[in-house]
């Protein structure tokens, strides 16, 4: 393993190469960062949780046709992905205010927005990820038309699908981010769902106390963020036993842990 | 005058009822401000300039059939406008890279875009007019889907056009910012192009010897300012007596003044 080759240490992820030609193994650190690495820390156990949430709805998402650059986990910390040449915007989809754009339009955090708003920030940490509008993308051809088509419709089929799951297990997604890559195929290629979506790029509010499941524990000195986290993965049904096979996920009743009555059975 | 109702008073300018119903009398300040009104001052006889360059360029433009609030020019430092309803953006149209774009995406001032890029920026001071995309005017609703259309489609036009009338007179047109209104009719509405366009708003560079003609000479204390906005108004013909009618506007020879030869004669 430490004979591995690294090939991008990001602040939460490092990928190394895969074991075939195309693939990658994305590996999921306990650190944390915010603001643009300003603050830095752990979460104890994230690397895990992230792991096994981003799994479970990355095989979701391509049940319903959504293409995603994951195969299949490998460890508790490691997933086996393709490998892909990821398209440097940071795509964020918003049904409540929060975070930023309450500071950038004035808008009370907890608003909800007159409808869902898809935003894009240029990926360069130099630069804080500023915000950019489909024309820069257009001008600096950071993604053509037809990428930018299929990307937007991917990440409005991507939030109906997640508002859904979480709405079941009593969870508001207020906003998440995504990221997408192009697998090359020849000459030829596609678009298609790469990174992560887990509680650290996702705010997650629990629709009965409001309370926070998501980063924002972290970067606002809450407190709890690793209850927080495996409480989202106890909801999915994700922490009936941490060496669960990727299969067995799908046996968890989505009902079950929904009801949050008697914990799901270990088999 | 003094018993006229003021409707609006901005950094730049005074809006005052006008002598019929839907219209208003705009008066050109000297006052200058930068960096969101955090810098101020003064730049002497600037809003004479400013009145005669904005005269002359909405008449250009209407003649090319962009529809525009300006009627006529009232005095030296006044002109009489329709009445409209602001739409809340400030639209921006960049052929170089200067300014905010620079430092937001890290592009060296002065590099050519690879093609023309428009920028709305959500006409907010206390917001500090933060930079928006199409998602968020159709998601809060201050534009609609066809006054985008409208406005993203004259904004194009306007540069072609403005780019050709500098050109002519050896000024490179950097970017420039534009508003524009909805003119009621009943319960119809249409979009035309208000505010004014000057030095003010826009980056004006000499083809030849670099040396900036606008407001960057007073937000970046370079001096000069007052010769500089005279000089664009010279190389536009508008000088040769600050009392001209609008209609001599229209004698004076276009390309007289672009040669930078003798000096446009006296009449």
């Amino acid at each position: 393993m430490s004979r591995r080759t690294k090939i991008y240490e990001g602040k939460a992820k490092i990928l190394y190469e895969g074991p075939e030609p195309g693939t990658l193994i994305q590996y999921f650190k306990d650190d944390a960062t915010a603001f643009n690495a300003e603050k830095k820390g752990t979460i104890n156990g994230k690397g895990v949780i992230n792991n096994r949430i981003s799994e479970h709805v990355f095989t979701r998402l391509a049940h319903i046709g959504i293409p995603t650059h994951f195969i299949r986990r490998l460890n508790m910390r490691e997933q086996l992905i393709r490998q892909v040449d990821i398209i440097p915007l940071e795509v964020v989809l918003r049904n409540v205010a929060a975070g930023s754009i309450s500071k950038r339009l004035g808008i009370e955090e907890g608003e909800p927005l007159p409808h869902t708003l898809i935003e894009y920030y240029y990926k360069d940490d130099a630069l804080g990820d500023p915000l950019v509008a489909e024309e820069h993308i257009a001008c600096f051809n950071w993604a053509s038309n037809e990428e930018m088509h299929d990307i937007s419709s991917m990440a409005i089929r991507i939030n109906d699908f997640l508002c859904g799951m979480f709405a079941a297990i009593d969870i508001r997604l207020v906003d998440f981010k995504l990221e997408f890559g192009r697998l090359y195929d020849g000459d030829y290629s596609r678009v298609i769902l790469a990174d992560e979506i887990s509680p650290d790029g996702c705010r997650l509010w629990d629709m009965t106390t409001g309370e926070k499941l998501d980063k924002d524990r972290f970067r606002r000195d809450l407190g709890g963020e690793e209850e927080a986290y495996r409480e989202v993965a106890r909801r999915l049904g994700l922490l009936n036993g941490e060496d669960n096979s990727p299969g067995e996920v799908f046996d968890l009743s989505h009902a079950r842990s929904r009801l949050r009555g008697p914990p799901p059975l270990k088999k």
